[in-house]
């Protein structure tokens, strides 16, 4: 399968996080990228590299005012002096536009730059390092680049090494890691260049709420998450419910299966396949995979327990669906386990037993 | 003029707070009610214990979630061995529902418990300390125990010294310092027992978002506010702003007047002025007034250079008003001066030439 990656993304590089006011190292740190170039070079998948594909795909997706601030976010942190005031070499967010804070209306953009993070930050962990617009842009690029590899018709699937992670991004939210919701932007575009309906399926281990408030209320772009429940405490902790499926005319075309701590292959991968026939039922022309692997047992973000074998079971289910497939990577912090656990889907899917269809389906 | 004050505040002592992830030292500490006290006292004011007031006013104004939330917060985060993973002897929050995390859905309370400040929580400054909540709720006690001593009718004025301060505070909101809105509960206690309308003046360096957010459609409760304008990078950044005139029936009865860094005392009396006449064409049979004097030249937290002359005058044309009135402490953080200019507040009050009332209105 061939997969495409940038050098951009060690642009990127936050030094960790505050949680509950104390710093934290942080663990979605320039190695992680290097570990899964690596990885794919080793198993010898072709590498592409990334190319620039502007900003109309992305801003399909994130509110204008959004990416705006995102673009300056940095240079006016340091052309406000507050690298020298705080010395913080990223930006920190302290105040936070909660509704009860804008009286429900828009929330105007600050004049004081410390404050304008408030407006999309979720988070006290998800810091903003001089590179992270660029690195952010370039793991967009790198989703937008893998579904052109499968949008030409000579690649079954393409596998997205996306870094920084996007899945926890709203069209105007960041946190948990993650900026710009990479998978987002991919079944967009892929709706845009031609699929009637794209199904976006997350195995990462936490609920991907920045993709389901995307398509929330959509019907042309399902999605299904299998995660930690946030029920017993898990981020992000206000999203991920069972009963969240859809609004509007989205109703029934967003599923959250939320899973207990310390599951194991079994039960995970009965949740993987009960997405998989979900998307089946649905019939997209085009399928993203929300590729996580912080589900890992030795990963230290999860508490579940999926092992090789699972992972590869897992993408096994995912490659049952036969339709063009793009993996885009969200999480997965265990450094030696991330590239291997990565190949473990991959592969699944590549070995997986693809319904022929029969000649009256193609009559 | 009665003083009302408890020793109950002296419990909320939360050691600071963080700004973009550094730590600082708080100014908003017990030294500030002892100071309070030691200034009335010496002034030779009567100085009133408060008066438990239960909590049917309080739940007139604050959502009973949130009360209920902020009653065990402390001790769910001892229970929960935060002292011990976090090393913080205070609550500190770390993620926020912004609407764009809770599918604009009203948050649930997540069950991990180091989330659940973030339901409620708008910035990283203010802390919740073992006796915060103790604190907070004798500061409404302060509050409601001086709407008492004039509600009886042996007084026109009484002064409450509340600490923590509140006008920050909306029904599900803390931050800016503030837990519980002690005037804002103060008004609704006047409107409760009897007053028709009731007219909240807020001169606190800062806007009371707190407050505007509480009464915003109500006609019975006006609010007006000049503070140190949010649109030149001020606190609380996203509200404050001159076109928030209120919404529905309360459109009209919200004024606020931000003024620039840098004033002095006859443009912010100006403002004061305007404040007062607008109050005096509302017609309210009592007034709160929300008391910071952080506008104060010599003030930490503010960018005002506000005389003890300017704060005479400001108390002067407030008692130009002649209605029952209760005086809520808010900010003021410069400890020299904390006493001397609460006091130059009331002492121009009780100087105010009060307009007699004419034969014919009394007929």
């Amino acid at each position: 399968m061939p997969a495409v990656w940038t050098p951009r993304h060690a642009s990127h590089a936050p030094g960790g996080g505050y949680w509950l006011g104390v710093e934290l190292p942080g663990d979605e740190e320039p190695p992680r990228g290097e570990v899964l170039r690596s990885a794919l070079e080793r198993a010898g998948a072709p590498v592409h590299i990334a190319t620039l594909h502007g900003d109309e795909p992305l801003l399909r997706i994130h509110d204008p005012e959004f990416v705006d601030w995102f673009s300056r976010a940095w240079s006016e942190w340091e052309a406000a002096g507050l690298v020298e005031e705080t010395g913080q070499q990223r930006v920190v967010p302290y105040v936070f536009a909660l509704p009860q804070l804008t009286s429900g209306r828009p929330a105007p953009e600050p004049a004081a730059v410390w404050a304008r993070s408030g407006r999309f930050a979720m988070d006290t962990m998800t810091l903003i390092s001089p590179g992270t617009y660029d690195a952010a842009r370039g793991a967009v690029d790198v989703a937008l680049t893998a579904c052109d590899l499968v949008l030409d018709g000579t690649n079954r699937a393409a596998y997205a090494a996306c870094r920084p992670p996007g899945h926890h991004a709203g069209a105007r939210l960041y946190g948990g890691s993650c900026y710009l919701n990479n998978a987002a932007v991919a079944a967009q575009y892929l709706r845009d260049l031609g699929a009637d309906r794209v199904a976006v399926i997350d195995i990462d281990a936490h609920h991907g709420n920045g993709t389901q408030e995307l398509f929330y209320a959509r019907d042309d772009v399902s999605f299904g998450s299998v995660h930690v429940d946030p029920a017993q405490g898990w981020f992000p902790h206000f999203l991920g419910f069972a009963d969240e499926r859809g609004a509007d005319q989205g109703t029934g075309f967003n599923r959250n299966l939320p899973v207990a701590p310390g599951t194991t292959d079994d039960d995970w991968v009965a949740a993987v396949h009960d997405l998989v026939e979900e998307v089946r039922r649905f019939g997209p022309s085009a399928l993203v995979v929300s590729l996580g692997v912080d589900a890992a047992e030795a990963d230290p973000e999860s508490p579940l327990k999926i092992t090789d074998a699972g992972f590869t079971r897992a993408g096994r289910a995912l490659g049952t669906l036969d339709v063009p497939t793009v993996f885009v990577q969200e999480g997965g912090y265990d450094l030696e386990q991330l590239g291997p656990l990565v190949l473990a889907v991959l592969r699944g899917f590549e070995s997986a037993p693809v319904p022929r269809r029969s000649k009256e389906e193609h009559a």
